[in-house]
């Protein structure tokens, strides 16, 4: 029977005095920085002037910085931290018999939140700033609702008030991460919506549509924009993002280093790239600066694989074309996932620092199909009773193939990668794979030339 | 804004070490003991021999054992609890901002594993025993899903076959607790079923019933004494029970003594009484020795009330009337909660140790209606940041009401709740409560009489 030695730990806590007290921008060790947002129409570099009409003034700061390695966590945010930080870091003993493999693995487990996912890090910190400026409240987008939940909770314990579009067919096929969001307090419309111009503009030109990110990412900006006191705010994809998510990274590193550990491979799953970014980051800063080697692997969906099959060019954040351009490996503003593709991970590019980064070799990149993904997600809440969110188990998939590699030649690799959440809200996905009746999607070349083609033309 | 002292830890965890080695049996310490159970048709103490038929041989022994205080927790399920435990004991700094009281909060959080509950605690030993006796499988039943879900954990980690009969209106309100009990392996049955014979009678009798714990019972019952080498298995009410949940309150205990608090309240939610006796047990015993004082209070709802309405008789544990008889406060094997009643605390008596220490009076019970529970489910989720399951939200009410109480009077207690689980699965409750639909209802005594004088006559 299942026995482990009790000497070693299975969870890597640190304490609450452990807890990094500052972000770490990775952006200011890049030779190569991400290339500057632009505007969408002059398709000029945005300055902080045209900025902080969108975001509020300290977050517009963070998302132009390059040069600022740490940044400082304030207080407010650390005491919120606090309530469900730091993290665990989890060896995942269990998995590793069962593989047979000799790879020690470890995960970062960010799910134990109720907002159910790594989301939370960047949430309350966007919320802080927008108290602190004195604003009345925000507005944002949610795909699979991680997101748009994290921000109630932030927005209700900064006492702000919380406008959420959620990507129509999530706001049906999860009604329940909605009743979430209502419970602490935000609204939540089904988007697109006939609330915002961009939303009527969609509805007319794609009745009956589902929605995707980019387009409820249009009606976010534009509500936000339109009312006094209110700015945008976004869960993934943006530079500031990636710097609140490095707390991830930053605990992993202090945890491994704790119990002696060496990382090998960091696995990442990447939709928008909030929490590959963040644990990744102080990784990446030791190899940028020469002292230590790592391989990154960033996993996404085969479905919708900017990474592994976008292009590497200017493009708009979102649906609407509303919103600045950034250089990015993207399908396409227009791209879609297909209906059959469950979770999140569904967002058109990648954010500009980890393209870069790719771009530049430092990383790499794989596509996985959501039957072998959901197939991972179950064998390893079997072992590890943990259910993993949809999202997560790409980098468990990863882990899994790199681990049976190891088993095979016989090396003893540290792999870590990121558990960003965990899958209680997405049941009927597991219905789906239970009842055998999931099926994979990958876009031919010819779906992807489509979105493609309308990439708008820089310089 | 919120801030909070940096140097006051808010989750007071301990290491991976300091998890218990032994289960405290609270029975040892009264002078009272619980009354035994009786065999249902010749009212006799059930014997080792007759119980060992239902429940594996070690479980048997633990059920009957009112004399050892300490019996040791075997590595094995030592080394599954280090998956989860120990678990955190939260400071509720927010929660008491928020109330202005002076008292000092604390809450033993059981919902960070993936059952979402306390309930894992026992769901792990009795799968061991099991699985230690050499038999193929387990059968059980589930009300909430809690239970359910937690078994079909501990199953999948021991490779047991897990078949749960669920209450039927729980299978069809709570479809995705349903589909995490078959990604764990498990299969899943709507009780009552016509796999059973009691099953049949219950439904010829009432076409159409949703279903209730105390008849999933009797189909567990009957599935697992008629197929080989299966066992029953129960997450609550029982003895056995009592003592693997003991963990909660050892931990607790060993938590509030590192930080050099002492508890002068003890709440917790009473349904069949799993958490509330599992948490208050080392207390409890020190209170029966006369080393410390403390208050309990058992919190129930109004729809459900057996410690504060019902009579302390012998009852049967099952709607069919197949289990043996158990002395307890009880509203009669046959009552039914209103289906408006929201979540689990849905069973018709208590377990018979606290039966027993709340006859002697040695702990206090209170009943609160199910409104008010979701408006502390609420305020807790808004100012903590986890949203409770609807059954931990009954301690929170009673820990709101007492911190208020202690506001008036300016006493700085402090004041320990267990909060049990996460409501992730209770959406439809609370969007029922989000859209203010959801109502109260209060058995009358002419309700309850009905059930009452179905009372077995004994002796």
């Amino acid at each position: 029977m299942n026995k482990t030695n009790p000497e070693i730990p299975y969870k890597i806590l640190l304490s609450e005095a452990e807890l990094p007290t500052q972000w770490y921008n990775v952006r200011a060790d890049m030779k190569n920085k991400p290339a500057p947002l632009l505007h969408p129409e002059t398709h000029k570099p945005m300055t902080f002037d045209e900025l902080r009409n969108v975001f509020c003034d300290e977050l517009t700061k963070q998302e132009l910085d390059d040069t600022n390695p740490y940044i400082d966590i304030p207080d407010e945010i650390r005491s919120f931290y606090r309530m469900y930080r730091p993290a665990p870091l989890v060896r995942a003993y269990f998995l590793e018999k069962a593989l047979g493999t000799p790879a020690r693995i470890y995960y970062k487990f960010e799910g134990n939140n109720t907002s159910g996912s790594h989301k939370l890090n960047s949430a309350i910190a966007q919320a802080y700033y927008a108290k602190k400026q004195g604003l009345k409240g925000v507005a944002t987008e949610t795909g699979a609702g991680q997101w748009g939940t994290a921000l109630s909770m932030a927005c209700a314990y900064f006492d702000l008030i919380c406008q959420v579009f959620m990507v129509k067919v999530s706001y049906e096929q999860k009604p329940f991460r909605r009743e979430v969001m209502r419970t602490f307090g935000a609204s939540v419309t089904p988007s697109p919506s006939d609330k915002t111009a961009v939303g009527r503009r969609i509805l007319a030109d794609h009745p009956g549509t589902g929605g995707s990110l980019g387009c409820a990412i249009s009606e976010a900006v534009e509500a936000a924009m339109g009312q006094e006191g209110f700015r945008y705010v976004l869960g993934s994809v943006l530079n500031q993002v990636l710097l609140h998510q490095s707390i991830i990274g930053l605990e992993t590193k202090i945890g491994l280093e704790k119990y002696g550990e060496k990382a090998d491979v960091v696995i990442g799953c990447a939709g928008g790239g909030s929490n590959l970014g963040g644990l990744i980051s102080p990784f990446m800063g030791e190899k940028l600066r020469g002292e230590a080697d790592y391989r990154f692997i960033a996993v996404e969906p085969a479905s919708c694989p900017s990474l592994t099959r976008g292009v590497y060019a200017y493009d708009y954040c979102d649906t609407g074309m509303v919103c600045p351009l950034s250089k990015m490996y993207t399908l396409g503003s227009s791209f879609m996932p297909s209906a059959n593709h469950s979770g999140g991970l569904r967002y058109h590019g990648m954010n500009s620092v980890l393209s870069q980064l790719y771009a530049d070799g430092l990383m790499e990149a794989t596509s996985v199909e959501q039957t072998k993904v959901f197939e991972a997600a179950q064998f390893f809440a079997r072992c590890e009773g943990t259910l993993p969110a949809p999202e997560s188990a790409h980098a468990i998939r990863a882990a899994i193939d790199e681990a049976v590699r190891c088993r095979e030649t016989g090396k003893a690799e540290t792999i870590v990668f990121g558990l960003t959440g965990t899958g209680y809200f997405d049941m009927f996905a597991y219905q789906k794979f239970n009842d055998n009746a999931m099926t994979d999607y990958i876009p031919t070349d010819a779906d992807l030339a489509g979105s493609l083609a309308k990439l708008p033309k820089i310089g």
